[in-house]
C-alpha cells in the first residue's frame, strides 16, 4: 500500500472518497478517460478544492490544465481505501434488512463477500438465502476463524446487537458495521461503523421543519 | 417550535441528537428518570462536553449536580428535530431494500409513515407488501399531492434514482432520503440525505487496513 502522508484521515474524507470511487467507476464504464476537477466535483456534489484537499492525503493527483485520469485515480483511491482486494464478511441477524443485504449484489461487486449468515431463531436456522444457509449464532466464532473473516455485519434487533458483537469479536473479527439502532461497546482496535437510516430520516425531517420556519417552503 | 439559538446546526450535531433521542427512549422504557451527563455520554459513545455543546443549540438543559431529566430532554430534542408529529412518506423502488424498509417497524415507531410504494416494473405493480399495494411510478406525483406527502425515500437502482427524484419533486415532496448509490440533483430548498452503507463498509475496510499497517491487529 501507498505510504500515507498523514496518519489520521478525517471520517468525512473517507466518506467522500467512497463517493469519488463510485462516480469514477461510472465514468470508466462510460469510456471516459480524463475528467476536469470541476466536472468531477459537480458530479460528486462537492467543490473542486475539497476534492484536491481530500486527495492530498494520498499523494499527488491531477494534471494542471488536464484534470484527473479516471482509471489511475480510481485505482489509487481503491488502493488507499483497501478495496483492491476482497473482504470476507459474515452477517448476524436474518430479518428483513439482513435478507436484503444477503441478496444485494452491490456488496460483492465492491469486494465484500458475505460468506456466512447467522441467526439464533430456530425457525430461520437451515433456511437458504442467496445461496447461503443460515447457521446458529453459537457456531459463529469457530466459523469466522475457519473462514478467515475480517468484517462482521450486525442486522439484529437493537437489544441483541451487543451479543452479536461479542460473538464476532470472539471469532476474531477486526471491524463491524452495525445496522442495529443501538450503540455497541468494543475495544479500541475494533473498527465500528453505524448505519442508521433513521438518523437520515431525522435529518430530513429537521431540515424540512427549518426550511418551513424560514419560509423557504 | 422552540426558537433556535443558531440558524445553522452542524450535520454531525443532528446525527448525534438522533443517537441521544434513541438512548433516552431506551432509558425511559426502563423507568430511568434522571441521568448524569457522564452516563449519557458513555451510552451514546461521545464525551460529556460534546453533549453539552450539541444541546446548547436548542436551549438550556441539565441541572448541575443532577444531570438531565430523561423525559424532558427527550421531548425537547424530539421537538427540535421535528419529531413531535408524524411524517407521510412514499417509497420508490420495491427491490430487496425497498421491501425491507416497507416491512421495517422502526420507521412508523419513529413517526415516519410510508403511505404509498411505487415501482415501474409491471411484475411488481399490484403486489401487496406490508399492507401497501405497489403502484406504477407514473401515478406518484398525483398520489403524493393527494396524500400530503413531504418525504420521499428512493430505493431504486442507481441509474433510476434521478428519475425517481424528479417524480418526487413533481409531487411536491420537500425532502428525499436516497438509498440508491448515486448522487441526485435537486433545487436547494429540497433536503437530500444519502444512506450509502457501502461507504461504511469502505470505512471499516480502510480502518482495518490502517490498523494492520500500524501493527495494531
Amino acid at each position: 500500500m501507498q505510504q500515507l502522508k498523514f496518519e489520521r484521515i478525517p471520517r468525512a474524507t473517507i466518506s467522500r472518497l467512497a463517493v469519488y470511487v463510485q462516480e469514477l467507476e461510472v465514468m470508466e464504464q462510460q469510456g471516459i478517460k480524463v475528467i476536469s476537477s470541476e466536472k468531477l466535483a459537480q458530479l460528486c456534489g462537492v467543490n473542486p478544492s475539497q476534492i484536491r484537499k481530500d486527495l492530498a492525503y494520498f499523494g499527488e493527483f491531477g494534471v494542471r490544465g488536464v484534470g484527473y485520469y479516471v482509471h489511475e485515480l480510481r485505482e489509487a483511491i481503491r488502493q488507499s481505501l483497501g478495496l483492491d482486494r476482497t473482504w470476507n464478511v459474515v452477517l448476524v441477524g436474518v430479518g428483513n434488512l439482513g435478507r436484503a443485504l444477503l441478496r444485494h449484489n452491490l456488496l460483492r461487486k465492491r469486494g465484500f463477500v458475505i460468506v456466512a449468515a447467522f441467526d439464533c431463531d430456530p425457525f430461520k436456522i437451515g433456511e437458504e438465502i442467496a445461496g447461503l444457509e443460515v447457521n446458529c449464532t453459537s457456531k459463529l466464532p469457530k466459523s469466522t476463524r475457519d473462514m478467515n473473516v475480517e468484517i462482521g455485519v450486525i442486522t439484529t434487533p437493537p437489544e441483541r446487537a451487543q451479543r452479536a458483537a461479542n460473538y464476532l469479536m470472539e471469532g476474531g473479527i477486526k471491524g463491524i458495521v452495525n445496522f442495529a439502532p443501538s450503540r455497541i461497546t468494543t475495544p479500541e482496535n475494533i473498527s465500528v461503523e453505524y448505519v442508521d437510516f433513521i438518523h437520515h430520516m431525522f435529518s430530513v425531517a429537521f431540515n424540512i421543519t427549518q426550511n418551513q420556519s424560514k419560509g423557504l417552503l
